[in-house]
């Protein structure tokens, strides 16, 4: 467990104020790339993930965008170390499972990362806080073009840049971004709306992307195809249809503050509110509930313990290895929900 | 509803300090007695219940001990006036339902009552806080020697005090105390214990007496037969065994607060004090659990908002009639968990 520093660091994009933050809290650019001369990593031998390794990150060094990054092999970090970075959206939880010759870079007060030899040799994301994709895409290509100044990517004019999955082949951009709707789950409209996103060519998943599961209304919304159209375009479709999305959850949070209702919303984000402060033992699952609801509270501008940006943390420390880490040790699940009450506690009384 | 007045009294004996307070709320003296000269009120006529009514009263106003007494007759109180008094331990519900010819008098910051033409003509009630049966023995005695200097009580050498019903033969004396067994309830062993006051002789009843529910673990245990034992034996057995009782619910606290089940049991306690503070709507019957979960925190000198006397107090005033009393108005079962909601928070936030 060495990666303590990354808690002191403010992470730029999670908890800060952006474009349609009530709803949207990150944005995030990722394109994934592969070297022309070396096989997928799938396919690769040892040696050769080792020489990628190696040759991605002298690359990486080299890139301005990258000025001042961490670079971490996975070997050297330990499971929680790794399952941190996977809570932080930094790497993925396929690269935390294979370590050998596998290695991540992270640079920009954690906007930026740079995971090697997960399933592409090189996969770069930039995030940003709300929506704001273009930004976000201006920040990965700024990486991108770093890189391709001394890596040969594989790229053919008709199929794009090679990928080995062949969903990602063409642009090989994943735009997506981490929406809050409990307003729409609170009116029972939610799945209709995840249907008719999906049926726009939109996937909808949990919290850490696929397979993960949905907590606290957060999900995540990313594009389904990556050929065909040009970046701009489909950042242009994801960012018009997460904008309806956002549309739709404010429409619902103002209906269910209309009325009889609304008290009904009050009992439910104050008792909420208070769960979080009065609990000794809360585990994930049920924190992320109360986070939610606390969170809505504050986008409507209701007077609550904490704000917007500290719900959006709160959404991020309490996850298993933030709280491990902040205990600087190893936990036992009934440990950390009692390291993960007091977290909370000791967070919320700071910002009361 | 005219009794608002009674809600700015500081009720004597329902928050005060008194003996083994962590356990016993109250004790409770209740003397029944009933005229010579006149039928019991279930076999009466309405001529003869005014008279009664008009003959007691008359002599009560000459009591010394109920010097300064309000007397009310019940047909001149609304329904919320009439459950207030219930809920308040003044009169029984069953005097709350019938009307004509019943009346009430509440002396001495409502440590006494006395109900006419209720099951019998005349019932006395002396309350004191804590367990302290001998002295709400002897303030109970002193409002039946004033009433005896006018009155004549129906007594029969053989049999004693002559009542309505025969399990108030003899002595005619109910000995109650209302005790807070939490502690008993979450160690699963709550009804073994009951069971066994019941071989004793004991009744165990809910909140309001016979046939009421029990609500946050508060239990009323009273002697069960009035006869063939003097007073001072029947006080002795049933202090003896709610102090026994007493003894089994601190044994079981401290049980439930060693090793690793304290954090269960704070968080558990925390929870409930956040959900009283939280919460915009409340209905008695979840009030009632976490009233008990403050209560008993605030037994075992935990830093918590209120104070073990507060806790006691909200137990009662966050009944239905009470909350409505508080409100000035009649008010829905919605509007009144939105009041009592209210009302708890406010409640917390002066002593927290």
């Amino acid at each position: 467990m060495q990666l303590q520093n990354m808690l002191r660091i403010p992470m730029r994009w999670a908890c800060a104020p952006g474009p349609r933050q009530e709803v949207v809290l990150s944005s995030r650019i990722r394109l994934a790339r592969n070297l022309a001369d070396a096989a997928f990593p799938a396919r690769s031998t040892p040696p050769s993930l080792k020489r990628v390794l190696e040759t991605v990150f002298a690359a990486a060094r080299r890139t301005p965008a990258l000025a001042g990054a961490a670079f971490m092999r996975m070997d050297d970090l330990d499971a929680t170390d790794r399952q941190f970075l996977v809570e932080r959206h930094l790497i993925s939880p396929s690269l935390a499972e294979r370590q050998a010759h596998r290695g991540a870079a992270v640079g920009d007060g954690e906007s930026l990362s740079l995971m090697v030899n997960e399933e592409d040799h090189c996969r770069l994301a930039a995030l940003r806080p709300g929506l704001n994709l273009a930004e976000a895409y201006e920040s990965a290509r700024a990486v991108e073009r770093g890189l391709a100044e001394t890596l040969g990517f594989a790229f053919r004019r008709d199929w794009g840049y090679l990928t080995a999955c062949p969903t990602n082949l063409g642009t090989a951009m994943r735009v997506s971004t981490l929406v809050h709707l409990p307003g729409l789950s609170l009116a029972g409209i939610i799945d209709r709306l995840l249907d008719n996103l999906t049926k726009l060519g939109l996937i909808v998943r949990g919290l850490h992307g696929e397979g993960t599961k949905v907590l606290g209304d957060f999900y995540q919304i990313s594009n389904a195809a990556a050929l065909g159209r040009t970046e701009g375009e489909i950042i242009a479709a994801v960012g018009k249809a997460v904008g309806q999305v956002a549309d739709r959850e404010a429409e619902s949070r103002d209906k269910l503050c209309a009325g009889a209702g609304k008290l009904r919303l009050e009992d439910l984000v104050h008792r909420s509110a208070a769960a979080l402060q009065g609990a000794r033992l809360l585990s994930f699952d049920e924190a992320s509930q109360h986070i939610s609801c606390l969170r809505m509270g504050h986008a409507l501008g209701w007077k609550l313990p904490g704000s917007l940006g500290l719900a959006s943390e709160l959404m991020l420390i309490t996850q298993p290895a933030h709280v491990q880490m902040h205990a600087k040790k190893e936990l036992s699940p009934g440990e950390r929900d009692a390291a993960r009450a007091a977290l909370v506690r000791e967070r919320l009384a700071l910002v009361s």
